[in-house]
């Protein structure tokens, strides 16, 4: 039988210890509370002090390439796609200090995405929308985020990622001022084209070949420059599904490489358009086999078969129509200039061969130009997605067919 | 005064809160380890599942893009400077599967390196080269690391340098397959051209303008194409450096796009050199400004000052000519095609005018060729440096003007 004085003894050890648990746990969670968080910055300085995270993006300025650097803190851009391309260019841009982020991705991490940067071993489970604001978040407080866990091609899913789009921006009910598609699909390409048509919202492409060797980026004006559904050779899209891909235990390759000179272009593409230095590309291809990468820009097709491309087209001339003169001289350079200075051609992403057994029919295109992507060789199954209330697949072929 | 029941009680109460506390940080201390680990692999699988971190690189062989891809774990590459090339660099090497990473850096993180990629604001105050090997040991257990922390251009940490290249591949005594460099400043670079000429070792060279705007990778071996003190025109370097700058509270200008591509065209060079697919590139330029890709390649000098240059070429001469002529045919491509087949021409990384400024002389180059990079305007005040033992600034200059 334990005495009063026992009883004391031990209430004390255990007092003592329970401080000392304590102690270390609330170490412990301070320690990653500050792994997490470095303090909100106001105004962005151009200080040149180590503890400045905005000191060689402000030097910008005086190097003579940016004239307002701040200006990055007031655009919102909606990133589509979270993957090997879209998880670095979220990066990039959040680095970069850009006001606010919207990001879109239904997939979970995986050990099979170790091989791209961004995304680290003990994410695995997570959906990549979580995990991604969870890190950004950690890189740049400053930063906004919004992220949506769902596939855009669904129907429900859709209206919302329009509604987002044209409502999501830095201050609520204003448009973003860029949409960036990173998807790897056909159809989440065909519901991006959609909504950003009519919309009349800018956006820009990008992709990587099944095979990891190439890849491109495309700036898309609706009603000015060619749209994903008005130009079949360039923009025609398939990777074959990462669904898809797990069902047949085949898998596209991938590499960190061809993945982060995408994003690296794209979101150099994003910063030149947002605050107007350099000349914005049309469209880049990067075909790392022979490091080459041609450039080139297509109008719109006046017989697209989405009719808010034709709208946005008959808008863009009316306004073109309306504009005085003497501002034309000052115009931005001409979307067309099919006789690049370089002289440089076009290759395909895809050997002819794969195309042909894609696709069944390989369209009659200028000399010189080929088609970046194959055409998935069966429709899809799934049958509620959004490009086919607008145009088939069938269309699409008829109109390559025409070209 | 507390009675022996309710002394009693306490312990208890004290014991299960204990208890409590001691889980709850079993539980933070697993999360942690979770976090930190993914068990290592024997073997490269080509398995398609989520599991599988190689998958997607497996898959380049059923791609018909990389006959072996497995060998990507024999080798050994060294990167020197682990900033924002050089941090993406090693980060896409881990992941790709590379066989052994060597890391050669004497900085520190700091915040204003968050507008790069790779670093997170957590890491400030740990040595780059610690915070480096920590991420990419998590990103890929697989792969092994050796750092070291100090600056090559020191006459002591030069000769160990030149001992780790020379001996620290993955079967110790035996060289690294490729030595990267990715440092920021003209000392540096100088250091590690003397070394890898005195080694005969292949290496290749990475750089990005002051202006943030431009960059290039290059591929010298010694003998065969021009080294760095060969041909002033692409190599005489020097971004300021980063000690100058803090010193004097000027801030180069950098941004997370154009080292990201920077670093995939070096990446993506080495594993097209390491695997023996596509057409490496000797010289590869990156305009972000117009999306320009100068390409071009360079014999060797055979007046270069370098005296283990010059001997590295009598070398490749007497190999070249004992060379069967059968085997000739089945030779890699020629080093030279300086008429290459897009009428592509250089342009230079930096004005005319910050030329003048900071070079006072110009020199003479063959049409459409430009220097890549401006000379410090003042010869470097640290005395100990590596390249005054091989050449000055004032030799370099003359041989520039001599051109």
């Amino acid at each position: 039988m334990a005495t009063v004085e026992e009883l004391k003894l031990r209430v004390r050890e255990l007092e003592n210890e329970l401080i000392k648990c304590k102690q270390k746990q609330c170490a412990m969670e301070d320690a990653h509370s500050q792994a997490l968080n470095r303090p909100k910055i106001d105004k962005m300085s151009a200080e040149v002090v180590d503890s400045n995270p905005y000191s060689r993006l402000m030097a910008l300025k005086r190097m003579g390439i940016v004239d307002d650097y701040e200006k990055i803190r007031t655009f919102t851009v909606a990133v589509v796609g979270v993957g090997g391309v879209g998880s670095v260019t979220a990066e990039m841009l959040t680095r970069c200090g850009i006001g606010k982020l919207l990001l879109f991705d239904y997939d979970k991490v995986e050990l099979a995405n170790m091989n791209r940067l961004f995304f680290q071993p003990h994410q695995a489970g997570l959906s990549k929308v979580e995990a991604a604001e969870h890190t950004l978040r950690n890189i740049n407080p400053d930063v906004s985020f919004e992220t949506h866990n769902y596939n855009i091609t669904t129907m429900e899913n859709f209206t919302h990622f329009m509604d987002r789009i044209s409502q999501g921006g830095l201050e609520e009910g204003k448009p973003v001022d860029l949409v960036l598609s990173c998807v790897d699909n056909f159809e989440a390409r065909m519901a991006i084209n959609t909504a950003c048509n009519e919309l009349g919202q800018i956006w820009m492409e990008s992709g990587v070949s099944e095979n990891a060797v190439s890849g491109h980026i495309q700036l898309i004006i609706p009603g000015e420059t060619a749209c994903f559904a008005c130009a079949p050779p360039l923009v025609v899209a398939a990777n074959i599904d990462e669904k898809t891909l797990k069902r047949e235990g085949v898998c596209a390759a991938s590499l960190p490489t061809t993945m982060g000179v995408v994003a690296g272009l794209l979101v150099q593409n994003v910063l030149k358009y947002l605050l107007k230095f350099g000349t914005v590309s049309y469209y880049l291809g990067y075909n790392a086999m022979q490091d080459f990468f041609p450039s080139m820009a297509m109008k719109a097709n006046p017989q697209c078969n989405d009719r808010y491309c034709r709208r946005q087209q008959e808008e863009y001339k009316k306004k073109e129509a309306e504009r005085p003169k003497v501002e034309v001289v000052e115009e931005e350079e001409e979307v067309v200039h099919e006789d690049n200075e370089w002289g440089i051609e076009l290759v395909s992403e895809v050997t002819d061969a794969e195309l042909q057994a894609a696709s069944g029919t390989v369209p009659d295109l200028p000399e010189g130009i080929t088609v970046a992507y194959t055409i998935p060789a069966e429709e899809p199954t799934s049958g509620d997605t959004v490009e086919e209330t607008e145009q088939s697949l069938e269309d699409l072929m008829a109109q390559m067919r025409k070209l």
